[in-house]
């Protein structure tokens, strides 16, 4: 039974305007690294799988670039998908390919833009999770929570599993809970966050696809006897709904294990959240490229072009790039969508 | 008796980098209009004087650009100082050469990078300070002041002058007030602005720069003496100490007059002034460029290359320019020095 590594990278990422543009999707940015964070997805689990058992789903429109950043994954494993419809309509069509190539499969199914400072860690707990999808399990990484994020949905523990010791049943999903219940979860305990990453046979899937959401398994069915060529995969993909995988399928999937690991995970959400990949200096700014902070404090300065010179302020997000400059209070950087939506309304497609 | 414009264009500006630079000083920035501070400078005062009796005293670094911003100046009033010494070297430059030029002229002296929004009514004045200067009398106009600034000397008014309605004797100068101090002037009256404009004959400035600074006045003698070629000139400012006109020759010059004027007058001495220049929009923004501003208030967001988008702040300055990004709240504005110290430091000499 071989592992196989299925890489999702359909997002697009405006929320780390102006770096992430419409031609560099978030999964394509470098940050710290001299690897994109694609690259980086795959690089920290090669232990569990060789470059011939990589996938990777990816929209059209960023599936060259996507591609080119792997250049070692097999250009048959790029699935593409004429239109972003979430992650259940991704994982299927991950499940149906990966079973079609290989039917002793088990699939790791990891988001294409995270950040792992602890790869190892983050491996040791995905061969825990193999252990349990080899007996027909469908397992979620749960990240052991180091504040109360208000930005991310929780997994409730339930029973320890007695095979595979350090995983438990999942008694629940929490959504994003509000500042005073994401208290409650992690100073209570036995509540991990979900970060979307899940072990599990693509048949297994399939079959909780095939009962929660039957549309979407129809679909695939279809896809399959069209061999999944690019025509059938157009025409089925423009029938799906929007469903992501979480809410589709695994709230309501039955005997779910949840195996919580602490590796320094970030899914890097805004420029704020970069202090988790790049480590802050002594006043708390996180910098790149060629920056002048005088009085400065608690900020992120990014020029990946020219230079950036700020002073006196504290808490404020400045990002500059060959020709755009941002300049957003940390603690609103979710809003630099704001400016994406400007620059669309205006017809400043350059800028997007 | 003829009137001469002599424009001060030895400043560098660095208050306005990245906008300003070593190549582009501030005198030479356009703001709102299509022609630079320099330019305009001289165009509003052309009703008193044809090109043909205009001057400027400028720094070596600067002196082809600054001609070139004036084209109609005849190249023989381009006036180079070696180095730069300050406005008392600069007026006593001028002084002698407007002096060898035109024994019968009157000279308006003015500084190249000041804003002036009426134009006719700093013209009217200056034809009542060139009464007076006919007269032999030292004048300077007085920017009747609009709010208590504490970055400006002030003047205090004497009697009023009989031969010129509209004139006062100057009382005495004060140097740059404390808030509190400020706030009593304007309250109290009768006290104007100081900005470093004077109408009078080269010889009488001439005779008081004998009299207040000798070491000033014999340099210039030898000046005079070798026909003011510029290897005797750049011998003797090697020489001279630097002193300011106001600190060095007015303060202690007798009988002088003052010509309040009210224009609208700025001197434009930080991104923060340029309020005064650009109409602010509702939300109390002034911007340039290709901008969006989100909840943004009260800002200075310029973009002279490529987009500037905004978040969520409010009283900061954002300045872009092809190579540079400049981030200051307004307050803060004067501490842009401390960029252009730090690129100094680190040879950073691109972006100087």
């Amino acid at each position: 039974m071989n592992v196989h590594i299925v890489v999702m990278a359909g997002g697009s990422g405006t929320r780390f305007w102006p770096v992430s543009r419409h031609h560099q999707p978030k999964q394509l940015l470098r940050f710290a690294n001299k690897k994109s964070l694609l690259a980086q997805t795959f690089d920290r689990v090669r232990a569990l799988a060789t470059p011939s058992r990589w996938w990777m789903v990816v929209g059209e429109s960023h599936a060259k670039a996507c591609a080119a950043a792997v250049p070692k994954l097999p250009s048959s494993h790029v699935l593409v998908e004429p239109q972003a419809k979430n992650t259940a309509a991704a994982i299927a069509y991950a499940a149906l390919s990966v079973r079609r190539s290989d039917p002793q499969a088990v699939m790791v199914v990891l988001p294409a833009d995270h950040f792992v400072r602890n790869g190892p860690a983050l491996c040791d707990a995905l061969k825990k999770a193999v252990r349990l999808a080899r007996e027909d399990r469908i397992v979620t990484l749960g990240i052991e929570p180091t504040y109360p994020e208000t930005g991310y949905g929780y997994i409730e523990r339930g029973k320890p599993d007695r095979a595979v010791q350090g995983s438990f049943a999942v008694k629940r999903f929490i959504e994003k809970p509000t500042k005073e219940r994401a208290i409650q979860l992690v100073t209570k305990g036995g509540f991990d966050w979900n970060a979307g990453m899940f072990v599990m046979k693509p048949s297994i899937v399939e079959t909780e696809i095939e009962r929660s959401l039957p549309d979407l398994h129809v679909a695939m069915r279809r896809i399959e006897a069209g061999d999944a060529k690019p025509r059938v995969v157009k025409r089925e993909y423009a029938t799906l709904r929007s469903v992501s995988i979480d809410h589709g399928v695994m709230e309501k999937a039955k005997d779910l294990a949840v195996v919580p690991v602490s590796c320094g995970w970030s899914d890097i959400g805004s420029w704020n959240a970069t202090g988790s990949v790049i480590e802050p200096d002594g006043a708390g700014n996180v910098t790149r490229g060629q920056t002048i902070l005088v009085d400065t404090t608690n900020s992120v300065v990014y020029a990946e072009d020219g230079v950036a010179g700020v002073v006196g302020v504290d808490g404020l997000v400045v990002v500059r790039t060959k020709d755009a400059t941002l300049v957003v209070p940390s603690n609103r950087a979710q809003d630099v969508r704001a400016i994406v939506e400007q620059l669309k309304e205006r017809g400043w497609d350059a800028y997007l």
